[in-house]
């Protein structure tokens, strides 16, 4: 329809280019356990109720995907953002602020939620809070500045007419909870590990890399063993396996978990 | 009347645009226990005598509300600076400064008590001190810089014939003892959160997202339980439930109230 | 005479306006105790022995007021420095210097030491020496790129022919042994906070505030109760008690110290 | 043929100068056991899955040869650079960067990425980690800031058909850990010091130093005994003793070897 | 002669104007005790020596007067250095470099000494070393660059033909200890505190304050007593006492002394 | 011949003047103990190695002299780098890079090694490591940035066809294992403090200040006493000693190391 397409067009100017969201997804949202549904589902429910804030004076929604390193927190908060369907979607990443000064990363933070209020429906992806803030466990160190300037700008109520949806992203709860950080966010969502034999099935089964047998052979191994791997590593696994012959390649992706102390005892 | 006139038009050119004091009473301020009315008389005495202060001197009135992070501090802050109509008002927010320069802050805040001072009667909210400053509790790390400044401009007197009352806001009253600023305050008010049924019920007649059944119903479950929330979130809580169906909502209510722990055992 | 008329004359030019040194006397010396006269007799003599020391070398009188905050020590230190009657009088607080970096509050501080010594007889009032040198219990920080610059200007001989009084403040008696400074100091004057009932009431007496049916009331009240209020503070609480009717101001006045916490038990 | 043509006149303009790469190398992979030839096929193996990996989203391969210092890392990670034959190969190192700032160093680093993605198959050695992050065991002291350029260069996804191979070497396994880098690297390899008497006879065998009678004389003395040395270390330690006549090296070699205490008890 | 009449006029030129090198010596050097004779009898060997050094590649002599504050050290140094006639004399003090940054600082120091060797026969007061290095007990904290400085300068040898005298105060030998820079002093010497009835009366009877009837009176007093006063303080206590009238000096005097606990129990 | 006469022309161009140089040996170097011949011979291997090392890619050779203070580190130092007689001779010292920034100096010493590099066979005396690296024992500080570049430089193969001899001293053996430098150094040499009355004796017989008789005396005074001086220091306590007539040298000489602990009990 009319709006879309004028979105379509206007997104390239002042909002985001589809592409750059897709990269986050890239390895698309694979469903390996009912958590993952539930947790697109609250997605959907929390954007649902950042278009219709009335005006009683909260509109900014900010969520949290917290969970370990690897866990897919990245894609799927990307999914979440695709899914609003907002005119205006900004990513906001520590890549792009390589090598700026302190107050350089505050400013170029502001600008994102500045533009955002240009829109009436914004939607922001905050990825990697430890990362954009210079979070160090040791110290522990990090950009006072940026904390600062993040919490300023999460707490602020946007203009007169303006809609928000912040999506955030951390994998260090800790380092919120020792800032005191925690009280920003309205929902907090944990993003989870692949933990059973079950749900390392489930995500094989997803791929065309084995075949049934192999999967069956794989399946009768972990079955009741006690797994930690998140998403993002088990795929670069199984991409080291697949250089191998068909024949091997169950053994090898065992023996790969293996080495990486990927199967807990 | 005239006067009344004059400072309209005045108002623009060095004080506060009504709306953006406005802005931070999004919500109203629901009169859910007798402890708010108290905050709002103790505030309009402390205007009452910021207005009339003698030569003896002390031509500073300097009020603090604090309390916990969401318990409303900033939108009662606001209502008293609303209620002194003096001709000027500003609001002074870390918000403003984000990725200033200590010395940049500590110049954009002096600016603000150097305008006031042009003005016979002015008023200046101080929003979120932590925020100004820095503070993390973790270190602690604050500016100093900033820290001083406002130290040193609260504790000045303003030149003659002028008078200033001053409203700050603070979820760190730890912070104050620790840096020594809790002698700058000449009256302190501790902002509550909302903590019996019967206070969130309070709260909830007075919004029009509940039928009379529902709100009876909350009311019976909530009748004599322990409850902490601060007014922010409750109202954000509402408005999760208000997007579901109107036979459902108590039932969302009292789950998310239950989910993000606003029930104490 | 002439060279008062003189002085006077001058002073614009590269001393002190008499206005701004009053201005930190705004409450007047209130003679509630001995005590305060002993201080200002002790700052005549420090005064005469300024004017005269002979050319054994020690041509800089330092003297220092120290006590808890809101006790006077400002209002008492300008006072002492009014009462010099020198040509050249100057005071160094670290409101002028707020947003300064260490070097330019270093430069202010030194410039205003270089302009006393164009003067045969100088006086500066260095008021709040912690706030001068950005001084924060925590950690603690301070700036010591200031401390090392106050320390060496007080330690430095005057040129030949120039006689110098320095009268400091601080709140902070734990701060000047903590940073070696106590030495500095040639002369030391603690400045007392009202401690008892009787010192309460002279100071109540001694203003207009009160009948002396009220004035009777209070004292019997607070006769042999132990009392801690500086002041200011007690100065600032007559004035909210001066806001409600004359029959009620005792009460009131009473509610008042009781409720801030200045009766000891 | 042609394409390699092609890659070796590109080579120099966008790429590396393969006398660059053969600079750290110079001694050569002399093969002193087993673990040697192992480490190479690994690294054939990484390089196969980086050229091949799919469009599932993971792009980069990030190795790590992690070891002693002075047990061969930097030559190790060279070759297996030089044997991926990508078209482009560059080499990050503190000493390009001696006496940058840590912004300027941040922006090198990531200039070497940037440019690493302009071709379709890439390769990035990096070299000594804890140099590079100016890591100091005490404290620790490290550059947050190019920690943090690290952290998120090594977790970004190249750009679409993009493929990145990037090996790492470090002597600080602990400051990986400490610093919650350790996540960041897909395989993790250790490289061994020479650790048993006929480790050390390999070495030398395989250089022309020493004469067989020499060689078996050596072998003789060090049969059994616990060693400790890195390849590095042995090599120069060789090299004086080639300074003394034929007949004394075998000696002078075991003299310097006890000297440097690298005979374990 | 000629020499010293050359020596005369170019000393304004680069060297020092005698009058700034009096003004530390205002009060004169009252021989209040055999010690005091010993430090300038120690300085005039020091100083032979500093002319008279061979080629043997030590040409410059240090000496450091170390004593509690107030206790003459400045004074002493400067009498040394003005006994030792040098052509070019310098002084090095905290006062001059107020408000400098560290290099500014090391670049105003260095200067002196390349000044100095410019001189075949130079002397260079560096008085209140932990001044210079902006040391503060607390921390500690001090200028590392400074004192890097201090320790180069000292510790390296002047050019050919040249002669170097270097006198140092400080207040703090802690400081030297814990900075390890005891070992830059050739000749170290202790100055002290007067400390006796006794030397309190020789310090009186050099000075024309007191009747020879008050200094008995004041020496029955404190015959046999334990005191403890820099001679800086003591002068400026005279000071103060010579301002009443000639009977009751002695009498002020011990008052003073007693007030600001010189006496020791 | 022709080479040699080139080398001397070329040397004061890019290399050292030879004064330099030999103003760190201004004492010579005494042979007051074998120890200190051994050490020379070690430096004599050591320069051999260097200048004929393969290709087998170690062309730095890193020699390091550590030392108590004064024990005569930087004149053997230069002593190994004159018999070197190598074209390029270059001292690195903290007194040319007073008052530089960290990167000032990170760049100077980087340009002393990369002019190096343009010679075939150079010498680099890197002296006083700790003060390069502004080391300070409390804390530790140290320049972080300064020992990176260190650590770089001196981990750095030269270029083809470079060989490179570095000489450095330190009088911090705890700082190099503190900060993990011990590894970079190839070769380490203790230099020893004079410790016996036997090899003080032999200091003071090279020197022509005492009569034979003296000398005897001095013997019997020390023989078989535990002393502990350096070098430095004690060739210092000489010069004073030959201040006094012929005759009293002796007993001075005795006097002074006593006075200055120099003899341990
Ligand atoms: N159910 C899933 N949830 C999340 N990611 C998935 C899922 N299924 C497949 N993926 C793929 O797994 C990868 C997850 O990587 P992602 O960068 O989101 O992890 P991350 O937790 O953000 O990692 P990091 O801790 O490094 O930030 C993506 O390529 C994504 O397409
Ligand atoms: N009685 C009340 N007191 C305060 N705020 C109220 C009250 N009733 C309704 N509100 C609404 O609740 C919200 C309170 O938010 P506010 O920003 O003042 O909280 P806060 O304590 O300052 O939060 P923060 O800790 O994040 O600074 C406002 O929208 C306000 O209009
Ligand atoms: N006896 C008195 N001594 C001091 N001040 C008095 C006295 N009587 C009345 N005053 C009034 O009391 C006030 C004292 O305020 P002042 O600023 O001097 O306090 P302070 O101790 O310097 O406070 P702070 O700790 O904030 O620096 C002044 O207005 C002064 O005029
Ligand atoms: N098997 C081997 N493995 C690694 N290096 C070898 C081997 N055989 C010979 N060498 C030679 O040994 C030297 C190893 O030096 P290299 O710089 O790689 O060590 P390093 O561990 O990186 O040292 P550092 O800890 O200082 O970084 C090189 O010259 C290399 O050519
Ligand atoms: N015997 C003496 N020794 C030193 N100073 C003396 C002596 N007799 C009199 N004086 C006078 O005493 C004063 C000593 O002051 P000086 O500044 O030297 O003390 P200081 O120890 O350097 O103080 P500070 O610790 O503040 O640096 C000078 O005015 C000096 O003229
Ligand atoms: N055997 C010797 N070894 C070293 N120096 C000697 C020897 N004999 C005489 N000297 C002389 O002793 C002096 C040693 O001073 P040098 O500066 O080398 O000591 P250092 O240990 O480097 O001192 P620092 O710890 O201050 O750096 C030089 O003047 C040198 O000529
Ligand atoms: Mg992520
Ligand atoms: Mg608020
Ligand atoms: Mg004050
Ligand atoms: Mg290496
Ligand atoms: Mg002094
Ligand atoms: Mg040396």
């Amino acid at each position: 329809d009319f709006i879309n397409a004028l979105n379509t067009d206007i997104k390239p100017a002042f909002g985001l280019n589809e592409e750059v969201l897709e990269s986050y997804i890239g390895g698309g949202i694979i469903n390996w356990d009912p958590a993952i549904e539930a947790i697109l589902e609250t997605g959907n429910r929390v954007i649902q109720s950042a278009k219709q804030v009335d005006s009683k004076g909260i509109n900014t929604s900010i969520l949290l995907l917290e969970g370990p390193p690897n866990s897919g927190k990245t894609a799927l908060a990307a999914q979440i953002c695709k899914n609003s369907n907002f005119p205006f979607i900004k990513v906001c990443t520590p890549h792009e602020m390589i090598g700026y000064t302190e107050t350089g990363k505050c400013a170029a933070i502001k600008k994102i939620f500045d533009d955002a209020y240009k829109s009436e429906l914004s939607c922001i992806l905050v990825d990697d809070l430890e990362g954009l803030m210079d979070y160090a466990p040791v110290g522990p160190r990090f950009s006072n500045l940026v904390m600062q300037a993040l919490r300023s700008l999460l707490n602020k109520n946007p203009p007169k007419n303006r809609k928000l949806l912040v999506v955030c992203t951390t994998s260090s709860t800790n380092m919120l909870e020792e800032l005191g950080m925690a009280q920003l966010f309205r929902k907090r969502i944990r993003v989870p590990c692949i933990a059973t034999g079950k749900q390392l099935v489930n995500v094989l089964s997803n791929l065309d890399t084995f075949t049934s047998e192999e999967l069956q052979k794989i399946e009768k191994k972990v079955s009741g063993i006690k797994v930690w791997v998140g998403i993002k590593k088990l795929l670069y696994l199984v991409n080291i396996a697949a250089q191998v012959d068909q024949s091997q390649r169950a053994d090898v992706m065992l023996e790969e978990l293996e080495e990486e102390e990927h199967f807990l005892k």
